[in-house]
């Protein structure tokens, strides 16, 4: 899979920002596989997704940092793309730690900017930003001109993030696209954390055969896009028509917590059962109600659109990860 | 002036955090005559608005320190109601360090409000946010449901503030209210500067008899705010109606900044020129165009309403410049 490709990025130079964790090492691969020389920069911050192994075998260079460190700006000079997925991503850790996320969310790439700014003012960049955002919906589907009021830290620090990088785009003339990603799953997602959003551990509790347990009556719907959807997506927002934009990237399409877990557990072929349980406070306090996307934006104006369905994404999600097992028990 | 008074804060522990700059020190002044007892944080930021000499010969606390600081949990506990005005406020400083703009308006705030939480989560609190959270007006007047789209640091790092305040308030259920301030001007307000915005430049030259210079063609409108309307919005906020809420706080009525600076030197009765300058290229990179709050939701909701005229707010203005000169030029 690595090297030698001959798509669209053959020959480029692309930097990923938190190209250790899951989203951005599965952007890695592809990169990788279309031919382009690839640096990853990544803070591998304990609990969160990093991980080496997600790019063994890959021909790339890796700088353990934190995006808004001196050394960073060698790194980003010259590069035609960068693709920033940095960040915290955990919605209860950011209200236990508050400060942490601001950091991880906020100055971080404050400082990352600055250093772009400086030394490579040019250079495309891709931002990625959340549904997190919107807080609970007033309506769905939520497109962008949806308010945005975020119910937690993590959405806060998140939006300030997203407007850090269209405030670059506007006051300095540099190429940001920012993308607001639904409930991501597939491949090279850390698992073993409960603090990840319900996704990876749906996927390990199907994969398991444990008990699945629904907060409430598990009637909140969401919408899960596949990761190899969301490396479409960036690709997409390469192109220059969506410098300066946010888009929303979603599948646009919901499904209830409870039929989630049911076609995991159904494309798992596993034994696990589902059960509901009372909200945990700290979940509940934070919660969204329900959530659908409008991505039609990026549709018409990128051409982007998700094309990979639950049960068929869960059913090469669950492949991977029985060929990979350390992720079941990695923490 | 000072302590005695038998109004509607009589008797109560008010804390007043950027106490010693210019909004906060009017506040200062009105709760001490109120009868309240003051407790003041401010940092002294060099360069902002802060000076001791702004509540000289009250009777009130202060502690010198950022909001943030562990210290600062004594200062609000038992507190009845908390002020929170610290913060940057100058829009182009926070372009030439976003970093310093982002921990005086984001990191210090999430530390003060966990102080808050720990300590005193029942406390009242209200926020002072801005209207640069806005961005750009795509329509006005402008209510609470335009879009917040900062075009600087100081806009995104604002509403970030704004947002942990809400967060706190729904999640946490602490009793908070966030206000959303047009150009403030009066008494007390750094008038050295020219980074703190145009009224205070055009208070001083016109008291001065300097040639006020007008970016482009001086027609951007702006919703000119006496702080005396500020401090009455600000009591209005206590109200436990508006916890949780945001409000807009403007006159509703705009003038162009030719205009303003016509009234600002007829009341003032000098001899300052007018002139017309291109824009420098650090103001119009990140200029909002023309701005009228719509301040509706607060005149409803908390019965508040902008009572002060811009000719007549100049004139207590500068007849209080007039007999504190000090103001004119003091660093």
């Amino acid at each position: 899979m690595c090297g030698g490709g001959g798509g669209a990025f053959a020959g480029s130079t692309c930097v990923v920002t938190g190209g250790l964790g899951f989203i951005g090492s599965n952007l890695v691969h592809r990169l990788v596989a279309d031919g382009a020389a690839v640096r990853v920069v990544d803070a591998l911050v304990p609990d969160h997704g990093g991980d080496t192994r997600n790019v063994e075998g890959l021909d790339v260079d890796v700088v353990v940092s934190d995006i808004g460190a001196d050394a960073v700006a060698e790194v980003v000079e010259g590069a035609d793309v960068v693709f920033n997925l940095a960040g915290q991503v955990s919605h209860t850790a950011s209200m236990t730690d508050p400060e942490k996320d601001l950091f991880l969310n906020t100055v971080t790439h404050a400082r990352f900017l600055e250093h772009l700014r400086r030394v490579s003012p040019g250079t495309r960049v891709v931002h990625a930003s959340t549904r997190q955002v919107y807080g609970r919906a007033l309506r769905v589907p939520v497109d962008e001109d949806h308010p945005a009021n975020p119910v937690d830290v993590n959405g806060a620090a998140k939006l300030a993030g997203e407007h850090l990088h269209l405030v670059y785009a506007r006051a300095h003339g540099m190429r940001i696209t920012s993308l607001r990603l639904t409930n991501v799953y597939g491949p090279r997602q850390r698992l073993s954390s409960d603090a990840l959003g319900f996704l990876p551990v749906f996927v390990r509790k199907a994969l398991l055969g444990e008990p699945i347990s629904l907060f409430g009556d598990g009637s909140q719907r969401r919408d899960c896009l596949h990761v190899d959807d969301v490396v479409d997506a960036m690709l997409a927002a390469v192109d220059d028509a969506g410098a300066g934009r946010v888009y929303n990237v979603g599948t646009d399409i919901d499904h209830s917590l409870a039929e989630i877990a049911e076609i995991a557990v159904r494309v798992a072929g596993s034994d696990s059962t589902i059960t509901k349980t009372a909200w945990p406070a700290d979940h509940q306090r934070i919660d969204i109600g329900s959530f659908r996307s409008d991505s039609g934006l990026i549709a018409r104006e990128l051409g982007w659109k998700a094309s990979v369905g639950l049960e068929e994404g869960f059913c090469g999600t669950f492949a991977f990860y029985r060929e990979h097992p350390w992720y079941l028990s990695s923490t």
